[in-house]
C-alpha cells in the first residue's frame, strides 16, 4: 500500500471515530495484532486488504450508538467499500474489505470466510481478551452510564442472568468470559490463552473484594433502631 | 440512629448523587467498610456520626463536576451540616459530621482529626484500593472521556509525568498506586495490604499486554511503500 493511500484511509477512519473505548488506539492495536497473526499464518495473506479492513472496521460505531438497530459491522463495511471505490480501488478488492468488516462482529450471525476476514475477527477479539478487554469494557460502562454491578434486595447480582440489568459483571459473563472459544487462527488462540488467566484473576479478585464488603452490611442493622 | 432518621439521610444522599462511579453503591461500600473498621478500632466510636458522615460524604460531587474549583469535601460538609440542623441535630454533632466530610479528600490539605473522620477517610480510600479502585477509576475515565493511556511519537506514554495527558495510566501512577501509604487506622492498613497485590498484578499485566501489541507496530512499515 502506498503511504498516501494509508494516510487517506487513516484520515477517513479518524474522521469517523469519536468515542474513547472504541477509539483510534483500539484500531491501531487491532491492526498491529492482525499483522502479527498474519505473519504467523500459513498460506498467503493479502496485507493491503487486511490493513484497510482493520483501519476501517469500526467506522460505523457512531451510527450504531445513535441507533442500536444499526449493525456497525454491516454499515461499516458499506461505508468502507464506498470510500475505497472513491479512492480508485477496484470493485472486487473493495468488496473483499466490505465482507471482512461485515463479519467481524462477536454477536453477529455473519461468519468470516476469507483468511483476511478471520484475522480481522481474531485481532478484534484479542482486544476483548485479558486485561485489555477488562479495561476497555469498564471504560465503556462509564461512557454509557452502566455500573460495575447491579444490586437487588439480596445484595450484588452476579450478572449471570439475562434479566439482570446491564453492568460490567453482566458484560463479563455474557461476552468477555466467552471470547476465548471464538478464535479462528492458531496464532490468536495461542495469544489469547496467555491473556486469559490475568482476566480471570482480576474478575475473581474484584468479586471477592466486593463480596467481602457487602457481607459487612449486617453490622448496620445493629445501629438502626 | 432511628430508622426514620436513617431513611431521611439516605433519601437526601440519593437526591444529591447522580453519576455512576461515585454512585450510591460507592456510598454503601464506604459505610459498610467504615462499620467494619469501627468494630476493629480500640476506643469509643460514635456510630451515628460515622453513619451520617459516610452517607453524606460525596453529596457535593455534582457541584465539583460542574465547577472544578469547588472542593466537594468542603462543599459537602457544609451541605450535610445544613441538612442535619434542619433535621434537628444539635450544632455540635452536625459540625462534627461537617468536619469528617471536609477532611475525607485524598488530595486535600485538611487532615482528619477525630476517630470518625479518620475512619471515613480510610473507608473511602479502601474503595480506591485493589481491584475495586482499578474498576472504579476505569469507569470514571469513560465518564469523563479520558483514555486508558495516552500516546506520543514513541508509542504508549507510561503516565508517570505530570505533563502527560489525563488517562487511566496517569491516574494509576499518581493516585491508585499511592493510596496504600495513606491509611490512618490499623484495620484499614491490614485490609488494604491484602488488596494491593491484585491491583499491582492487573496494572502490570495490562501494561505488558499493551506493550506486546505496540512492539508489533514495526511490521506495518514493511507494507507501506
Amino acid at each position: 500500500m502506498t503511504r498516501s493511500m494509508y494516510d487517506a484511509i487513516t484520515g477517513y477512519m479518524r474522521e469517523c471515530m469519536k468515542d474513547s473505548a472504541h477509539d483510534a488506539e483500539h484500531i491501531y492495536r487491532v491492526l498491529y495484532s492482525a499483522l502479527r497473526i498474519a505473519s504467523e499464518t500459513k498460506g498467503p495473506v493479502d496485507n493491503d486488504i487486511l490493513i484497510a479492513a482493520c483501519l476501517l472496521h469500526d467506522i460505523a460505531r457512531d451510527e450504531q450508538f445513535a441507533n442500536p438497530k444499526v449493525c456497525h459491522a454491516q454499515a461499516g463495511g458499506i461505508k468502507a467499500k464506498a470510500f475505497l471505490l472513491k479512492n480508485n480501488w477496484i470493485e472486487e478488492r473493495a468488496e473483499h474489505v466490505n465482507r471482512c468488516i461485515s463479519t467481524h462482529r462477536f454477536r453477529g450471525d455473519n461468519i468470516p470466510e476469507s483468511i483476511e476476514a478471520k484475522i480481522l475477527f481474531d485481532a478484534d477479539k484479542l482486544d476483548a481478551a485479558g486485561c485489555i478487554g477488562i479495561a476497555r469494557t469498564l471504560v465503556y460502562q462509564g461512557q454509557v452510564s452502566h455500573p460495575i454491578y447491579s444490586t437487588d434486595a439480596d445484595g450484588i447480582c452476579d450478572g449471570k442472568n439475562k434479566e439482570d440489568p446491564e453492568s460490567f459483571y453482566k458484560e463479563y459473563n455474557f461476552k468477555l468470559k466467552n471470547v476465548y472459544s471464538r478464535f479462528y487462527t492458531p496464532a490468536a488462540k495461542r495469544l489469547a490463552k496467555k491473556m486469559k488467566k490475568a482476566a480471570e484473576e482480576f474478575f475473581s479478585d474484584l468479586s471477592a473484594q466486593m463480596n467481602g464488603i457487602y457481607v459487612q452490611k449486617a453490622r448496620l442493622e445493629r445501629f438502626i433502631t
